[in-house]
């Protein structure tokens, strides 16, 4: 694992669990309507950034390259909250994204996207299929 | 890229972009609430039992296997909807998920984990640096 030199607090860094690049993902969520913005991915000092200055800052892995998100776009993620998940492997960053948080316009990089789905009722399989029909 | 044979539709599968191990992130969200209730990895198999069947299935990086959500606890996922973001290398699940989402037993894999984070209002900085106490 790559892990590149950060000014990230170590007790911070001791709990990440990073990929073969040094990298893991990041949940970008709107703050208040719970909307699921995008997934980028940060390095350590990416996180530090993101921490301390107040703004969604990624690691590029097209551009190699930090990326502050909106920097030239205008459509800015103003950090809420950063959490950790249980293993380590991965964050949610609550955020209040100015304009579309997506580069093709639409409002999260979600829209517009849906697959077929087969959708089953909890309740339908909830019932033991032994009891349907038989005796 | 490994790409394992899977029944998943082609139309679909050539839309998706894998990493090295074939695998992309996929993030279960609640339907209603809008929680984020945690990130798991599907492969393209993965993602056409989660597609077909109804229930959230997730290829387990540790076991090396498929692990349809909640078999073992009971705590499943029942699959409302499936989107594809911008550039076809994350999936958005979003279910109705039963009893805790993390293995932890909270309700989702960030419940307690925040870090701490210094929160910038986006209406102070929106206002001109040079403006604030300048001629």
């Amino acid at each position: 694992v790559t892990i590149r030199p950060s000014a990230l607090d170590p007790a911070i860094a001791r709990r990440l669990r990073r990929n073969d690049a040094g990298l893991f993902p990041a949940v970008a969520q709107q703050y208040d309507t719970g909307e699921v913005l995008m997934l980028g991915w940060m390095d350590d000092e990416a996180l530090h950034r993101t921490l301390t200055t107040g703004r969604a800052t990624y690691w590029s892995r097209s551009r190699a390259e930090y990326w502050v998100k909106g920097e030239t776009s205008g459509h800015r993620q103003w950090v809420r909250s950063v959490a950790l998940d249980c293993d380590g492997d991965t964050v949610l960053v609550r955020v209040d994204q100015v304009g579309p948080a997506c580069h093709t316009g639409t409002r999260t990089c979600f829209d517009g996207n849906l697959l077929p789905t087969v959708t089953v009722e909890a309740a339908d399989t909830a019932r033991p299929r032994d009891l349907s029909g038989a005796a």
